[in-house]
């Protein structure tokens, strides 16, 4: 037994790691040298689905990663605190860090690997974002050698499962919700997922990854799913696209040290290849140069996914422990201490669809021309879909133009006598 | 400059990576220590697309092999030889091997890792399969922590951009063949890719690393996409399939020792993940326990994707040359000594589509299905689809059998006097 593991949490994540390690066969055979050494538990008494002796489980978990004899400390608690600590402390005492906590990476990365250098050790992540699809080692071991221009991902797997049930079934956000609760792949308390906080998360990490900077995780705009409503999925539709939850990551076009890091729900064309991705799954697309656009697909969440990601980063520190020198692997380590410099969503190049209400006048269309024409904005289509009781409906999508001009011209609108209301308002890939 | 590279070949893939090189700007910052020390060609006089001084372009590949001051060896020339000698010469003296060359990892791998063991050193191989597409390191470094069940793989572009027309245009294969030379997407000579003999070398490749063990490529089996009709096509439209080149490696599931690995035409649910990869693209999905099903997505050709993926293997050998001690990184060696059993084809368990035309007599379907009864085939349909000229048309889709009491059963209607022929016989995924 060569490398003794300190697991932090007996959840989901570290259930499955532990099932995943106590049955090596048909796996790498380096993991036959990984001692699941100790694992710390809130509370001793819960019943386990594993079986592990006594003197390996523990309600210390400052004991673990203060062990001199423990050698990664694989952090699957979640949550801030005491995550970030116990993390901090184990990179003090020199020891490799694999975690799982998105929520912590995007906060307290910048403190994590710095401290994480001054050490010389690695804090791994691949569980942090897709789950089991393995993103974060190409992004930093194989696809760097890429200038990239995009990382668009679907990173959250409930949000995903509501809005393709949503689609499928032609219900609405609230009904597909409480039955996502009920089955499981929403939670109580759905805020971090709906609201878009999580794929926030996640986007920071792989902007960070990608781009070769640090974010702010407040400079990324976050727009969840809630005002996404069926009427919009269908006329989405009718015009050739879906609606999924976008984490996006970009190079702004017209300043090319800027980049745009943003969450919120988009039209994505039927013909795209992350609009048939459904369900609970999760996929990250990147483009660069000079690869040109390659897609990663697979389980967004689950302990047997999750499991994957965070042995496989047990395996390369194992890995690395074998031949580790003291000078750093600069694949491992992170290498930038500058932070990315991101746009405000103002300055983001899109194009939108609009849902307006309008009171059924002559000439509504023209006014709305106009004002769109006053801003700048081009449009693509406008089309009059109906009434919705006395009010007409009416759907427009622009061609690419600047949010902030975007937004300047819906302010007008919105003072129009002829406008009721403008219910949505959406981005378009 | 830390890390000298010699590379052999400066036709498409030689091309792209020496312009990645030369425009470190916005990459991994590592490769600013590579230096393309010498670039091995056949002609000197030649017209080439990057600039390079005379002393770095020589016509001498021994020499660029044996030199001392040579790290890397990156052979991006292609076919047998002199491909396979100067990368066994160039790991006796010591060099880390970077290869593109399916064609000769798939015959003579297990001779090239071999000498890689005996040597301390590397042979990287990313851009064998599936071009630029991370798909080779996942398999290593993160999937291996899986009990891997099967790996699937649309891993030719060239098939799947003429299965695609002829599934779009509704056109037949040859036409669509010729208009695909004309464009450049097929060779003058087609057999390698219309054969499924690329396809072949690669799921060679990719059975072995998911598996573990070496891989005789003449245990393969092979069948290519010639006698693909568009007739079969439409059928298997109206059934919910599209037909794909699909390189297979499957544990079989009544001998869990023995792998199934293949190349064929198959039909492939419209819903399965791989029904959407169409044209040029390739796509790779693997399969196993816990993780479920990953699948990786990109570009399979081209100089820029493939040029991503030898960098990102050059990168990986960059940064272990900086921290390499004599211990070899086991994620990086070729651990297997012994080969992996493959199961006869007759072994195989799939359900099969099949077409026959028979004279338009009472009893035929009836004679079929007793037939088929007789050797333990079971039937999910039978339809009779329409006549041509004066026979009739049935297309039958089985449900799991073993191919051999198919083939048997198959021979023995042939020999039935209602049968006209049977001109179509494909697996369904």
């Amino acid at each position: 037994m060569g490398v003794k593991l300190g697991i932090l949490g007996l959840g989901t994540v570290g259930t499955g790691t532990v099932q995943l390690l106590q049955n090596v066969i048909g796996r790498h055979p380096l993991l036959q040298e990984i001692e699941i050494y100790r694992v710390g538990v809130r509370s001793l008494d819960k019943p386990r689905a594993v079986e592990l002796s006594t003197e390996i489980l523990t309600a210390n978990l400052e004991a673990i990663v203060n062990d001199p004899a423990v050698d990664i400390v694989v952090e699957v608690m979640g949550g801030l605190e005491p995550a970030r600590s116990l993390i901090l402390q184990a990179l003090k005492n020199g020891k490799h860090v694999v975690t799982a906590n998105k929520a912590v990476i995007a906060r307290f990365g910048a403190e994590i690997f710095t401290a994480a250098n001054q050490a010389g050790v690695y804090v791994m992540l691949e569980a942090a974002v897709g789950g089991g699809i393995p993103v974060i080692q190409p992004l930093k071991q194989s696809l760097s050698v890429n200038q990239i221009n995009a990382v668009t991902g679907i990173v959250n797997g409930t949000t995903n499962y509501i809005l393709t049930r949503m689609q499928t079934e032609g219900s609405n956000f609230d009904d597909v919700l409480a039955d996502a609760q009920r089955l499981g792949y929403a939670e109580a308390d759905p805020t971090a997922d709906v609201d878009g906080l999580d794929a926030a998360d996640k986007i920071a990490i792989l902007a960070s990854l990608g781009f070769g900077g640090r974010i702010h995780l407040e400079d990324v705009y976050c727009e969840g799913i809630r005002q996404v409503s069926k009427t919009d999925i269908a006329y989405a539709e009718k015009l050739g696209f879906v609606i999924k939850l976008l984490a996006i990551a970009k190079r702004q076009s017209n300043k090319n040290s800027q980049l745009s890091v943003r969450v919120h729900p988009t039209l994505v064309s039927k013909t795209h290849p992350l609009a048939s991705i459904n369900g609970v799954y999760n996929a990250i697309l990147v483009e660069g140069e000079p690869i040109g656009q390659v897609m990663f697909f697979g389980p967004g969440a689950g302990a047997g996914a999750t499991a994957s990601a965070v042995s496989s980063d047990i395996l390369n520190l194992a890995a690395t422990l074998q031949t580790s020198t003291a000078n750093p692997n600069p694949l491992f380590t992170c290498g930038h201490d500058d932070y990315c410099e991101i746009a405000p969503i103002a300055e983001l190049v899109t194009r939108f669809y609009t849902r307006f209400l309008t009171k059924d006048q002559p000439g509504v269309i023209g006014k709305l021309g106009t004002c769109f024409g006053n801003y700048g904005v081009s449009l693509e289509s406008v089309v009059q879909t109906g009434f919705q009781e006395k009010l007409a409906e009416i759907v427009v999508v622009t061609h690419d133009v600047r949010e902030g001009d975007f937004r300047q011209a819906l302010a007008e609108i919105r003072d129009l006598p002829a406008i009721d209301s403008i219910p949505s308002l959406l981005r378009v890939l």
